[in-house]
């Protein structure tokens, strides 16, 4: 049967996928020893491990089913916290913990109330194993006010025994303080988060700072998109950078069509655009399917998706 | 490895699609006891098959390596030639023999000389053992007068005693007359084919067979394309039926857009395209980085592929 993507994968199986994001960019030690013991763990798929030395952070992309990621999440957040001390912890992206967020996300055969009961699964468990405080987030957070990553990061380490100290942030699992070195993590469920960057022809970074703010939802623009204006520097250009976080309901090219148009309002022209890491294929297929006017058209008519039933 | 399409397959196995067409889509036992022989044969995928009761014709799509191919091929051979008799047979599609032309396509991991090699092997094959005539077409054949299958079927089953009289119609491979009952067949090897048609918002056939004409090779046009213009009329609309031939090098979205702007030459819009049957990843893939203006992306991004992996 094809999967809700269209796409034929393992059928029966479940495919969930996990993105940690680690406070650790420089060491790669340190790195390829999280990841060596992540791909150890038997039926976890190690995907893809980005790590960024400015940012000082890591992201691993994981792929398995529920038992593989209750085995494997944990030997994570072992390792991160044995070899990440945030009290020294320098780097240009903000973070809460050594294990700063783990996402999980459905792709396929497994729906998103099982994700959220996976996160919070994983959340007791670590909470209770390594003694941290574990805050939900997204689809497995009920609190509006604790649903948003950034709402929940806000102050940082450093900030973080202060808001603890308040009723209102108590964690969901683990102590009512801070790990002393490892801070606290947020833990949850989402849709798959597409990162897309649309680089302009200008070095005006006015310009992508007022279309990122017409295009993102929280200054009146699309729904489930998130986004800054950054300078490009060593092109003397700039960039509208995205997350879009639900490419279902707000899809790439209408997010495309109207930074490109907003862009004309500047008399600046679309140089290109980049999808940063993975993305769906069926969120490809929405905009093939778009621009070519395309009628009746399934995944299943994909050459190489029927190879693989 | 990522392949030619960078969809990630089967790492070191050779993907090889043969879409055979077959003289009968009218008795569904015989097209049936066709399907069910070519599964039984070990290593051989049966994709799909379409059948045309108008046509009175079949298109299997099949997958596999050489040795499936070379085991499979001579199987739907002699269950044509023993079922079908072009004597009695009559249909709206052209045909030269019972089964009338059968392309070898690389997909994955496999070269186009490999595929004209195999096509080559199984025409001799089936040459000598069903005492059939067999022509190259194609990249198979050496001959640009004996290339394209049009020219090839000239004439049909009916005229083929004549044809093959003629010294230059001498078959590549078996008898120098036709088969009684199953005629010739044609054999080669392809690049993908995408079948590809675009609707228009007008019952004016003439808009159509212009814009077929602008578009395809034949008269001017792009030179990957065969088109031509015919009425829907059940639903009061023109289509511009296509075949595109090579589409790595004549990609869709091209086609597309030049011929929504032949149609605004005479007031006509786009109503919506349509793929019939089955598409290369990389021929979406084309599309969606050429309307997203998406740089540096490659099949390997598309998550379902590195699950894959």
């Amino acid at each position: 049967m094809p999967g809700a993507s269209g796409a034929i994968i393992f059928s029966d199986m479940a495919v969930i996928e996990c993105v940690p994001n680690v406070s650790e960019g420089r060491r790669t030690d340190v790195i390829d020893r999280m990841a060596d013991a992540l791909r150890a763990v038997p039926g976890m798929r190690v995907l893809d491990v980005q790590s960024d030395a400015t940012h000082n952070r890591s992201v691993f992309t994981l792929a398995g089913d529920a038992p593989a990621m209750i085995a494997g999440l944990p030997v994570l957040f072992e390792q991160a916290i044995a070899n990440i001390d945030l009290r020294t912890h320098k780097g240009e992206h903000p973070r809460l913990g050594a294990v700063d967020v783990v996402p999980f996300i459905p792709i396929d055969g497994v729906t998103m109330p099982e994700c959220i009961a996976l996160a919070k699964t994983i959340a007791a468990d670590v909470a209770s194993r390594c003694q941290l405080p574990v805050f939900l987030y997204e689809e497995a957070s009920a609190n509006p006010a604790r649903k948003n990553l950034e709402d929940i990061r806000r102050g940082e380490f450093e900030g973080l025994a202060t808001k603890m100290a308040q009723p209102a942030w108590a964690p969901d699992y683990g102590p009512a303080a801070p790990h002393p070195t490892a801070g606290a993590s947020v833990i949850g469920a989402r849709m798959p988060l597409i990162a897309y960057n649309i680089n302009l022809a200008t070095n005006r970074l006015e310009v992508a700072k007022k279309i990122a703010s017409a295009i993102r939802m929280s200054s009146g623009g699309l729904r489930y998109v998130k986004a800054m204006g950054i300078p490009l520097e060593d092109r003397g250009i700039v960039q509208v950078s995205m997350n879009l976080t639900n490419y279902e309901k707000t899809p790439i090219f209408r997010v495309f069509d109207l930074v490109k148009r907003e862009a004309e309002r500047y008399g600046v022209s679309v140089l290109e655009s980049e999808i940063v890491g993975l993305v769906p294929a069926a969120a490809l297929r929405q905009s093939v399917e778009y621009y070519l006017q395309l009628e009746g058209f399934t995944g299943a008519q994909v050459l190489e998706n029927r190879l693989r039933s």
